[in-house]
């Protein structure tokens, strides 16, 4: 049992808590809490840590899975919510080529194999949620788990946005950062160039829009993009998108929070799928 | 000019950021950040702080206005935020009559005078939203401000709602805080009585709903009910309303952000409303 904060391995998780760099470095990130321990895919998960008081209630949850035991204490200093449930689990970065998030080979198929008795995946129309620059951590986490809800094919983020790894954007994905399928991009206007090759139509939603969001038809392979809480969509992206939809908003409301309206989009666009 | 933290108005300050029984027991809550101060009504306005660098670099926002300066250093420790703009304002809370969260009398009226030139405020349908439990202040404002851009009429707090005074709270609705009428109710199922009395249809967001909720009309009076982010609607609550209706969720996703489920639904009806 782990009884000291300055241990080594304590001292690591706070660091990977803490520091995007390091996380990146590493690829590795935290998952606090049974929910993220048991939706976590087990080919990615690195190591256990639980609390000695979690330990002797959750025996069976435990069963045949190796865990470091900490004392509760210095447990309570390892994780990032004030209430810890008492376990927290190290997690390898899933990663994503482009093509998975299109929705091809969405939960299987990644090695091509034709016969694919076991793939769980189908074609799916692409519908991906590109975000541009977010800075908030929870609205990033709260998108990837209104996408998966949506049925988004996948989500493009800019290399500025909010790191979608940091705990409390993982917290917010509540498991949908294990199956929604995501990538960094250092290029976006290049992505854009991308998206449109595989024959995805690509809608910003812009103060300026012309087109209410729901007059659209998003039926077809779409992208919606996102702009950054404060200033909103760059130009360069502005410019480089085939439309611009308007959320129309009541009173003196100048915009909306980030995940709201992605959410109003991704549904909209899930409306008109399953009409 | 305050220059130290034991200074009395700086510990009330941090009080009423601190402890919502005192802010409810003076009446009182703080906004900080220009935006709020120039949105607040300012009837609403008791008294207004801003640091001395923010002093001599808005003059013209600060003519004709009575306020305190405070050393930088110590208005940073008054504010609830990392990077604070430099202004903070101690405000009255605005309080509205049941009939206010209808539409009938919104933004004027509310003396009941039928000559009525100045009335920017007409007979609107009603809208309303009922927030149950929620947890989160930043869930709350972000509702506030949400319901704002979708027109609705009134929002109603249960009595263990997250407080909306709440600086974090305050700070997500972006202004709404002012615009939108709102009130706490300690019986829910009694409002609920009275929104059907008047005429309103009660509609709950609920996994157990058979109703999609896009196929369900919200043309005319309409009161979504969200609950508690953890546990969902209470039994009681559910059985009081008239409708049920679901949010599809694909994948493996539970239960939306009730941030996120509010917006679906009210945009549903505000397009509803403007076809």
């Amino acid at each position: 049992m782990i009884t000291s904060s300055s241990n080594g391995q304590i001292k690591e998780i706070l660091q990977l808590n803490a520091r995007g760099r390091l996380r990146k470095e590493k690829g590795l990130f935290t998952a606090e809490g049974v929910k993220l321990f048991r939706e976590a895919p087990p080919e990615l998960r690195k190591k256990v840590f639980v609390s000695d008081s979690f330990e002797n209630e959750h025996k069976e949850l435990l069963a045949g899975i190796s865990y470091e035991v900490v004392e509760d204490r210095v447990f309570g200093r390892m994780c990032d919510t004030r209430t810890p449930q008492g376990i927290l689990t190290v997690l390898r970065m899933p990663s994503y080529e482009r093509e998975e998030l299109l929705g091809a080979a969405y939960n299987g198929g990644k090695n091509g194999d034709a016969a694919g008795e076991e793939h769980s995946g189908r074609a799916r129309t692409p519908l991906v949620l590109v975000l541009e620059d977010l800075q908030d951590p929870g609205n990033v986490g709260t998108i990837l788990r209104t996408a998966e809800g949506a049925g988004v094919t996948g989500v493009i983020l800019s290399g500025r946005c909010a790191d979608i790894f940091q705990p409390k954007a993982i917290r917010s994905t509540m498991g949908s950062i294990f199956r929604v399928p995501f990538r960094t991009e250092e290029n976006l206007p290049e992505a854009v160039e991308w998206l449109k090759s595989c024959g995805v139509r690509t809608c910003a939603a812009h103060l300026r829009g012309t087109v209410s969001y729901e007059k659209a038809d998003y039926t077809e392979g779409t992208a919606f993009f996102i702009g950054n809480e404060g200033n909103g969509l760059s130009d360069t992206l502005t410019e480089a998108c085939d439309c611009l939809v308007r959320i129309p908003m009541e009173g003196r409301v100048e915009s909306l929070n980030a995940a709201v309206a992605a959410a109003v989009l991704m549904y909209t666009a899930h409306m008109q799928r399953h009409l």
